[in-house]
């Protein structure tokens, strides 16, 4: 709740509170009415990118593309203009983003090349992090980001593991196989290997050697048996994000005041004073 | 158990018990046996699409529809006639299942076109889900379920990131390898880079610029890491419904308060005196 | 250990702890020596069954299979003559596995086709299974067989489940792509489905219409998220193996003799004596 | 820390505490610059191998090369000198490595064909181990590899069981689907099994009769289910770590011998007397 500060209009700090907070009836349904719009917008960006789709429908594209652009440029004004220090949210990643996705449909009309603009113009794609926003509203998204974080640096060793032993089986089998059945250079090899171990197969480049297949099995053997360890990382940290839910209580000690006690404790262990009387 | 109410003809209610309840021997008898006949009707319409199946025994799949469609009939006006409230079972998911499943032959009379009429007479396949209603006989079934439910919401939470991701992986490989590649469109970007995060990997459509095998190895590596997510959520859940069923109860000791004791224990393990007097 | 009986001829015992058992240095030599013919003759029909290398090497083919096979006779006719109740033997598994792969060489002596010989030759690989035999040497297979064959009524279950909804979606699929798209029909679907939920994804059929990728889509991010169900499963079993190894000592009551007692126990929980004096 | 030794010049132990030891600034220096120019030199390799390159840049790769392996002649030539049992170095598997990665440079002065030499010249990729080793920088990887090792047994037991499940399955496909349909060999069988089961799936042999397919079906379903074990033993294997570290300590109250106290508990739980006096 935003408490209102003497020096500024109440209009603004209305606005604010309909803008920037979540907690009122008028703050959720604008976070909802601009999420329903940037699903349009996203939509807009996908449909326009079929082919045909832009030439058999120009005019309504246009159309919605000015529309959506003129409410987001609306949008980033209000939010420089209700915000105490501008500058906070300008060169945030936010305004950052909302400066990105309203930029390309204003370059259109100084021209340039069909394809660049179509680039630039699916930067309002970028918009779609504000819809992870959303994920704020279920409380479940915090726990599974706490257990995401806790096993982040396990996690990379294990695949910094993954990509050394990629690199090394990916040169073997460029010299097993060679540029003649697909492995064109190590960096091929090394995306093949990728591709096998961890058990995608697209089947673009495969081996074709009886001893490319031999290496390839191990390799997916492998794959087949690491995949067990980012889980068996993720389970624990989920296991233990549970645990530390069970056998220590929230009570406090009468005297010390320390938290975190045993369930079936009966005297603090800080102090030794009684925890019940 | 059926009650047998004064105002019901006993063998209303007799019928009622066999086809609604499954815990008389009659009653079970007639469950598998109406499974067996939903089994065969599958197995019927799976074999008729095979090409040229339908054409050299015409007659048999004829004959073997009608007698079919004339069971379930009679099974739908049996299941209409023993119950007390008629609009309770139509309405329901499997009254319309039931109706759905038995219409299409008699539509056949009137004529239309083989095309369409085969799509309908597939809707005989929704009888299937009564299969799954097999499952209640195993006990297991439910404990899985209720992992499932629990760990419902964050399983969601997690799709729903994943299919941001790859909205916007989609949409970059969209720019960097462009429809000459295959990736026609975005939303075939955004298939793409489904089948490839979830490692199935068809390989209709894969990259072939050095740039775009380079974003495919780090979109593969991504979703080698995070299937540990789902799995971790579930297994934890699993742990939990076990732990909570490890034989310790919550019974307090009336001497010393001790809790935590097995379920079979008599005397408390921490004073010697009996728990139950 | 073999107890010697009185009216069994001691050269006979001795053998019967060769063959039989393998807890002796004879039995042991004699189970790895077997071991090894037993690979060396699945060796032989993988070579023998590569293009050109049957004609090339046949002399040295001829020669091994009749070396092979006349060891493994008598293997067969010494495992009858030592046991006591050859019946016992004959009937078994293993018994038949060993006729099964001794017999098609003799065959071969009365005539038939080359392709039905090598059918039935490759019938001994059957004898795959005494290599299994192996792992009774390592301790670690007990406890996973035993966590698997915990968790197999709910593997069965999920299984069931998943069997079903590739019947469901493969018809779908069916009806959505068509057999101009390569699902030629109903079976083709559901195996097309199977192959994509379990995320193999072969490639040789593959959605080409919009609504059929996006089904695909679906069905992938399913399989994505169910893959998890059976991990959970058989990972929680594995937990409450070790689980029930901690809290619960083998320590037994000095009076009632009363097993399993918690380990912070001081007193027994079946008959109230204090366990520690 | 190198503690000096009378009879050794300081020089020598200054260089030794740089090259051999991490623990100062000027050991950690080397040891970075070192892993630079080591991904350097496996990037070179890489681009080297892409057709085209090696001509179009024929000096800049020819004098890149020199110098990166006159670096590495100096740095094999110091690490000889400053250490006291040059055998000890020499004849270790990081010894045997550095002199893999040097030679071949040297050995191209000689001649040889292109071929052969870029084969031998990817013996510099080893050198690859050496990254692997800032891994010791991060705690977390010691957990890892000691839960991978305590499960590495019974992860040997499984894929042992896959891969003889693999040898049976890939011999029944051979003779099912035939040299006709792809499967020319019981080897390629047991690829296209291993293929199949492990779920990665390339696409280059893919079952063809409909019988084929309903066995390919059971596999992938099969290979579906079996990819939880390897997760539950390295996730059991995890939780057994995590809980080892549960902040719970064997220490026992010196007046009640209750146990299980927190790590920093200072009078016991149970009779509130302080735990160490």
């Amino acid at each position: 709740m935003c408490v209102a500060q003497t020096n500024i209009p109440s209009w603004k700090s209305k606005l604010h509170e309909i803008i920037y907070e979540a907690d009122t009836p008028a703050g959720k349904t604008f976070d909802i009415g601009l999420l329903l719009v940037i699903v349009l917008s996203i939509i807009l960006v996908m449909l326009e990118s079929i082919p045909g789709m832009s030439d058999r429908y120009y005019w309504e594209f246009y159309t919605a593309e000015w529309i959506i652009t003129i409410i987001f440029t609306i949008e980033y004004i209000l939010r420089i203009v209700v915000i105490n220090r501008p500058s906070r949210y300008i060169f945030s990643f936010y305004g950052i983003v909302d400066l990105l996705s309203t930029l390309p449909t204003y370059l259109a009309i100084l021209g340039g090349g069909h394809n660049l603009l179509f680039a630039v113009r699916a930067l309002r794609l970028l918009r779609i992090f504000r819809i992870l926003k959303i994920t704020r509203y279920i409380g479940e998204s915090n726990r599974l980001l706490t257990a995401l974080r806790n096993s982040r640096a396990k996690i990379l060793v294990f695949l910094y593991a993954v990509v050394i032993l990629c690199v090394i089986m990916g040169t073997i089998m460029y010299l097993v196989e060679g540029p003649e059945n697909g492995y064109t250079s190590i960096p091929t090899g090394i995306y093949w290997c990728i591709v096998t171990l961890t058990t995608v197969g697209f089947g673009d480049i495969h081996p074709v050697t009886p001893l490319g297949q031999f290496i390839a099995s191990v390799i997916m053997i492998t794959g087949y048996g690491i995949i067990a360890v980012p889980t068996g990382i993720v389970t624990s940290e989920f296991n233990r994000a549970s645990a530390s839910e069970i056998p220590v209580n929230t009570q406090a000690c009468p005297y010390c005041n320390e938290t975190k006690h045993l369930d079936k404790a009966e005297y603090c262990h800080n102090c030794g004073n009684p925890l019940n009387e």
